[in-house]
Order: C-alpha cells, then sequence, then structure tokens
C-alpha cells in the first residue's frame, strides 16, 4: 500500500478535503498512484494528515462518484483504470475576463432530444399537461435529471452574472463568446483531439441551427450522402433545405466509401465515433478512406456529427475524424445537449478556413442564436472544472446502467443481437420476435414504455428489414427501473 | 389636491411602501387620480397613514420612475400622462405552474443590434479585445446597459430556477415554453392589440432564425417585396435563403401598395408601426390596402416586423396589423432585444392556422432554440410584473433623451429634415451638408462617433439618394453625452 504524502495548507481558502481530493486525483493522473492499488482507509490517512475522518471520507466520496477510487466493502479504497477520464481543470486556468468584458459592437449574432417526433396530435396532447403517461423512459438521447450537478452549474451561473452584469445587455459575438469558444478548442483539443483555433468556432441554438447555417454557407445546391439508419433529424432538416438526399449502403465499420464514390454527393454526413442509432465506431482505415473521397473532390465536404462521443466504457474515447483531416474537409459538429443537458441549446461547429471565409462574407452579419449568459454559464462551467467533474461522474452513473442493461438483455430468446454497446446512452437491440416493430411500440406504448424503434431511422426501404430493433436508452432510466423496464419489455415482444 | 384613501395591511406580506405604489398606480390606472393632479406631500401622507416619511418616499419614487407621477422641484408629486403606459401586472395573475412542471416528452423544438455589421476585418479586430473605441454609441438599436432592471430579473430568473429545477434538464417544447407564450400572447393582445393563441406562438432565438424557419415553412420558391430603405438584416436573410428581392417604392406612409400590386411577390415585408430606419407610421387606410393585397391573392402573406414598437413618446403605440387582420394573412414578428436585452435572444412569431399546419408537419420536429432557463426566466419577469414596470422605466429614460436629442436638432443648419420622431431608440437624420454620407461616417468614426448612415439600408440605386440621412441613436447615450455628441458630430458635418 502506497504511503500517501499529502501536505495540506490549512491556511488556504480551500477547504482541506477539497486539497486532499485534488491530491490524491492528481497522483493517479499523474500515474503515481496506478490502478488497483489500495489507499489508506480512511482512519488511518485522517491519522496522518492530523484531520477528522469526515474530512477524509469527503474526499473519497467524491473520487468515487468521480471514477477515480472504487469501494470495496469491507476492503477498502482502489485505484480506478483511469483512461479516458477528463481531467480539464487544471489547463483551464487561463481565465476569460478580458474577452469577457468588452462586448462586440457594433455588430451583434438542437440537438433533438427525443430521438424521435411526435405527430401533431401527440403535439398537442403534450401541449396542456406536457406529461406522458410513462413507467418506463427508454428513449434514447435522455439524460439523467437527478444526478445533474447543479450546485456547480448554479455557481458558475452566478459568476457569469457577476463578471458580464453590464456588458450582458450589450449584443455578443456573432459566433459566440470568445471565453466560450476558447473553453471549447481547449476541451476539444484535450476530449477529442479536435484541431480547431477559438475563431473557426461557431456557437449555435442546436444542432439543427447550424445545419440550417451551413446550408447557407454551402449554398442550397448539391446531394448529401446519409448512412441509413441515420440521425432523422439531420435527414430532415437536409430534406427541409431542398438537398438531394443520398442514402449509402453501411457495414458494422460505418459508411461504405466505395458506395459513397458511386454517388455524386457533395457532402458526407457521418458519426465516426458512434454512429447513431447503431453505434458503430469507423476505424481508422476506414476513416482514411472516407477522407480521401472529400480530399480527391473539390467542394466535397464530411460533416462529422460527435453528438454522444463523451461517454465511452470501455478504453479511450476515439479521437475525431477532425483532427486527422489536413485538408479542412471535415466539419465538426458537437453539443452540450447529452454532456449538459438537452434544454440549454447549445451547439458548436468547426469550419474549415475556406468555409470560414464564405461564412464571414455570406452569414457574418447573423446575431448569435445563443444568450450570452448561458454561453457565459456554460464557459464559467468549464473553466472551473464542473464540466470535468460532472462528466465523470455521469460517465459512472451511465455506465453502470449500460453494464446492468446488458447483462440483462444478454442470454434473453428474444435478443437476437446487440449493437452499439460500450458508449453512448442507448443500446440497439434486434429482436428474436414474431411480431412487427410498430407492434411491438404500440404494446410498449400500452405498457407505459417510452421507447424508439429503429425504423424511423432509416432513410431507404423502410419495409425489408427483417427483425424489428429497439433503441433501449438507458440515460433517464435509474438502475433500480432497468431491471422491471426490460421485464415489461419482455412482455411486448412474446405472443401473448 | 386629492385626500387619498389607502388601507394599509400590516400583516400582509408586501412591504407597505408597495402597498401605497399599488395603491396611487391603480387610482391613477383607474382614473380617481386625473392627470395634471396634485398629491398630497410625501410629509403629509406619511402622517395620515402613520408609516416613516422613507416608506412614502420609496412609494413616490418607484412611481416617479415608471412614470405614473412627476415630481416638481419644491411644489410637490402631480399625476402625468398615462396613456400608452403598460399595466400588465393585474391581468397576469394566472401562473404557469402546472405548464411549467411537465416537460415536453418525447421530442423536443435576432434581432441584430447594431443595425450595421462590420466588415470580416472589423469583426476580427473586436475578436481579440471587443471593445471599439467609442466616445459617443449612436448606433441605432442599441439599449441603456445602467438602468436595466437587474434586480427584478434576477429574482424572475430564481423562481424560474427553483421552480423547474429538475425539468429543466428535460427538452422543452419545440414552439417555446407553453407559459412563455401564454404570458406573450396576453402581452400582444394588451399592448399590441394583436389576437393570438399561445398554440399560435414560435419562440426563436432571434429574428432572422424565425425568418429562416419561416423559409422552410413557406418554402424556398417566390419573391420578398420590401420597402427601401429596409431593415438590411432581413434583407440579407431573405437573400441567403434564394429568395427573389422586390424593392418596392414608400413614401411618408410607407410601402406604396399600388406599387406592390405590380410586382409579383408572394411575401410583404413590413413595419407598419415604425418603419427602420425611417420611423414612418402606416396610416389605417395604407394598412386596409396592404391586408386587400394579400386577401386578394392565394398564397399571398404578409410579414409584420414590430421590432421597437415598445417604446411611443406620443399618444398611445398603433395597434399591429396582426389584430385587423381577419384571414389569416398576417405574419406578426416580434422580440425582446429592445424591450429587455439584445443578448437574449429570444423573438417569436404568430403563425396563422394554415401555416401553423405546415411548420407542425414540416418543422414540428425542430427542438426550440431557446434555453428552457432564458424562457422561465422572460416568463417570470413579464408574470410577476417587473417587465411592465421596466417597459415604462426605460420608456420614461429614453422619452427625456428623445426630447432633448429633438430639441438639440431643431434649427441647426446643417439639419435638413428629421425623421421617425416621438417613437423607437433613433432619429433619421438627413443633413444638409456638401459632405457625401461615407464622408461623414469616415470623419465621425475618426472622432469616436460611432453611427450609421441610411445607404446600407437601401436595397436600391444607393447612388442617387441627394442627402446624407444619419440614423442617430439614443437608446445606449446617456443625456450628459447627448449634448456633447451632437457637438461632435456637428464638427463632422461641416467643411474644415
Amino acid at each position: 500500500m502506497n504511503e500517501l504524502l499529502i501536505s495540506l495548507n490549512r491556511h488556504k481558502k480551500t477547504a482541506l478535503y477539497e486539497q486532499i481530493y485534488e491530491h490524491i486525483k492528481q497522483d493517479i493522473m499523474g500515474g503515481r498512484l496506478s490502478h488497483g492499488e489500495r489507499l489508506p482507509s480512511a482512519r488511518i490517512l485522517a491519522e496522518n494528515l492530523q484531520v477528522s475522518r469526515s474530512t477524509v471520507d469527503a474526499a473519497y466520496g467524491q473520487l468515487v462518484s468521480e471514477g477515480y477510487l472504487l469501494a470495496k466493502r469491507g476492503s477498502g479504497y482502489y485505484v480506478c483504470d483511469v483512461a479516458g477520464l477528463y481531467d480539464l481543470a487544471p489547463e483551464m486556468l487561463v481565465k476569460t475576463q478580458e474577452t469577457v468584458r468588452g462586448a462586440y459592437i457594433p455588430d451583434s449574432n438542437s440537438r433533438c432530444l427525443g430521438k424521435n417526433w411526435p405527430r401533431p396530435a401527440e403535439k398537442r396532447k403534450t401541449e396542456e399537461n406536457g406529461n406522458w403517461p410513462c413507467n418506463y423512459n427508454m428513449l434514447p438521447g435522455q439524460i439523467d435529471s437527478e444526478a445533474f450537478s447543479y450546485g456547480a452549474w448554479r455557481k458558475a451561473g452566478k459568476e457569469a452574472m457577476l463578471e458580464i452584469e453590464h456588458e450582458l445587455l450589450l449584443p455578443g459575438h456573432p459566433q459566440g463568446e470568445y471565453g466560450l469558444r476558447r473553453a471549447v478548442a481547449h476541451y476539444l483539443y484535450q476530449a477529442r483531439g479536435v484541431c480547431c483555433m477559438p475563431e473557426q468556432l461557431v456557437v449555435g441554438a442546436g444542432n439543427e441551427y447550424l445545419l440550417l447555417l451551413l446550408g447557407q454557407i454551402l449554398g442550397h445546391a448539391g446531394a448529401v450522402a446519409m448512412e441509413s439508419p441515420t440521425y432523422p433529424q439531420a435527414y430532415h432538416t437536409f430534406w427541409n433545405m431542398g438537398y438531394e438526399m443520398q442514402a449509402v449502403p453501411m457495414d458494422a465499420d460505418g459508411m461504405l466509401v466505395q458506395e459513397l464514390a458511386r454517388k455524386d454527393a457533395s457532402l458526407a454526413y457521418v458519426m465516426p465515433s458512434h454512429q447513431f442509432p447503431l453505434g458503430s465506431v469507423m476505424p481508422f482505415k476506414r476513416r482514411l478512406q472516407l477522407l480521401a473521397w472529400a480530399q480527391e473532390r473539390p467542394g466535397c465536404y464530411i460533416i462529422e456529427d460527435d453528438h454522444d462521443s463523451e461517454f465511452r466504457y470501455k478504453g479511450k474515447p476515439i479521437p475525431s475524424l477532425q483532427g486527422m483531416d489536413r485538408q479542412g474537409r471535415v466539419i465538426y459538429v458537437g453539443t452540450f445537449s447529452n454532456s449538459i443537458m438537452p434544454s440549454i441549446r447549445v451547439s458548436y461547429m468547426v469550419l474549415p478556413e475556406e468555409l470560414l471565409r464564405i461564412y464571414h462574407r455570406k452569414c457574418g452579419f447573423y446575431a448569435s442564436t445563443v444568450s450570452r449568459l448561458i454561453q457565459m454559464n456554460v464557459c464559467k462551467f468549464i473553466e472551473d472544472g464542473g464540466f470535468g467533474r460532472h462528466l465523470n461522474k455521469m460517465r459512472r452513473i451511465y455506465k453502470g446502467r449500460h453494464d446492468l442493461l446488458l447483462q440483462l438483455l444478454k442470454g434473453r430468446k428474444w435478443v437476437r443481437k446487440i449493437y452499439g454497446a460500450h458508449a453512448g446512452l442507448h443500446l440497439a437491440v434486434e429482436l428474436n420476435c414474431p411480431l412487427s416493430e410498430q407492434e411491438v411500440l404500440r404494446r410498449a406504448k400500452a405498457r407505459g414504455i417510452m421507447i424508439q424503434g429503429i425504423r424511423e431511422c432509416l432513410i431507404v426501404n423502410k419495409k425489408n428489414t427483417l427483425n424489428p430493433v429497439m433503441l433501449i436508452g438507458f440515460g433517464n432510466l435509474p438502475e433500480e427501473k432497468i431491471c422491471a423496464g426490460i421485464e415489461a419489455l419482455e412482455q411486448c415482444v412474446q405472443l401473448a
């Protein structure tokens, strides 16, 4: 067992438990404490440091909640495998005072959540009381509403308000607050391997808005190539903009580039880190082929939608396609809908230099679509390290649900195949069942199970898919409900 | 002098000064205290009510700041002419609890400020320090950043946060929170004579976004008719959407309908309550002609942009065109950019039933572009009456600046004509000067005067306008700066 050498500064403003937490965290991230290593008991550490037992308990508790330590009943605390854990705070000490201060003068400037949208009738129904008869919310793209770090979020909000109180009333920068763009650029570089300057980032009110903006930057002409199944909101957004939609077959590695090459699309929309809804991850070789496709064709671009890559439960997150691109052919789109909250409506895209110039010329006059206060709230949340801690905390919670769900599904007769495990907030489950997908959905709804099938994600030949596939989301489904939820679902997939 | 009969309830939670304020305000709005009437002195009223002098001072102070009372030095307090004052709070007692509570499951759904936008070079320049060398900010569309009711705004924000803490994380309604839409519908009916159901309102992140959405609802085809000069952001937004732009000549009453009838436009974009930038008000007869134009032509619509009608300094605000429309041909667009703050990014549009159906079918899947927290903050601000009080307070401040500016400009040799007085946040001043508009702007910039000319609002024959016209905004120009600012401007318009 490692003798922890922690020097506490009792005159420091930071609480003692925070100093212990920070010290152990740095030892773990710095490799001085390695995976599986056992820590001294809280009692012993408290004695050594001459602090109260509760102080150490608080520090250990925090470390456990963020996935740095594992508490084994009756045995003690052990260092976790921290590959893929976020540690954003330290590098984030460049604060935004100066940029937050001045307002942008004289000019000023969605990801949908339920991945399916209701028919108008249903919409009206929810108009009044908003509530859906729901025992089990198994929709993908939902997030946990209990564990959210309200305290840290509100603290960041207060700081933001104090800092820009008066500037708040002046128009912000069309691309978004510079401070936020800098924080996002830094986060994307650390967490996603995205290489960009804050000047290349455009913050917008949700992915659909950013796609609308992109449509104006690229001009209306042309066709867009998408996988089938794909993310329906993106499909409908391009459709509404008058794009010709071209479905490209995909295999377990994602879009088939040789099929793409046969089309005349100038845009390819992909989700290489975690394809929606099947969760496939595009391997290195396929990524190179895709980049080559764009690079060999003047005016062709790849849209990389990196919607939920924050949550990966096995190994390290896969670096972004954008980071591999040396010729400015990838438009990277990301969102805070899953990592913070859907209703915040903050997304961002990284524009290659060439498109950035067009953006300035054609779209520079659009005011930002995100409130300055919300932007600064997010900026502070990231800079204070609250965001990184929140991601780690949620990752631990979601991993628990993911693992439980996977274990519950394995070996069931009605489960033919499970897609997209070990990442994201849902599993795609191909059913081994005599019923149609619609019928399963109908039965599920009757039992108060909110769940989505794969059909509405298919953009071609919806008919001839052999088996129904359910997208089982666990973002807003607590562990205690997962077990009963799966039993209830089992009732729906079997002949009465 | 009127003997004020005020019964105070000392057991009530509301502060005594608020009870006095509320009572006198209701007496004034109810006509029991009439214009010009003198109120008892603070000392006497304090004695009668057996409250401290400071309590009455607080109540009187509040009433003065909101424009109900006028304080004459050494003479006392007099009732103001309250025509056009807002009194929204009382009717607003329908609160939003029930609608706020439930989240919209399973699916979820700008006005630019400086009315001119910088060239990319300037944009970069401001990218780093954001600040502009500015002694006098005379840009139109700016608001006062000192007098904003931060307290009331933050209070509303806290209420919003507490009320929807957990729902906050769930997707909101695509059209915007029902509670907000109800409050806005109520406000629009009271203040602007707009007749609509909350179900017809779509809340969006700025006017430009709403126009983009409208473009998708209406389909890309067709031409849009605009006045020249007009609001440049709207012009460029339609242009970016691929609309054919048709300039329609205007006179002092606004767009010439017989000229419009000669075009083949299916959309007419107008600002009948206060045209930007000339501030003309469309009279009743012209409004009827315009409505007739749309009603006689299937598929033709009028977009009524009601951007800054909150501030009118003479007589009552002009009711909206939408309120006169009986056949669903007017799309009403409004914003909180001027009435609350530009950086909040909250606008709204009222869709006629026919377009609402298309919206649900084609665009119902778009998540709202405004953060739920911001929406609820605005909702609470309106419901608590803070918004109404803020409007009255700002109206008084802006009227003071407007009157002073008007008085300073009258009779100057270099002032040929003044357009758009008695409303809004700027005056359009036609110059009697040998210099070109560009030259005046260049000189102004060199003297640290931020000001806009009319040329960039012209969408046809920019050349042959005879004289330069300056748009002198006073929204963010305190009275003490107006005098010096006009002197500085005078230096720019005369030959050295």
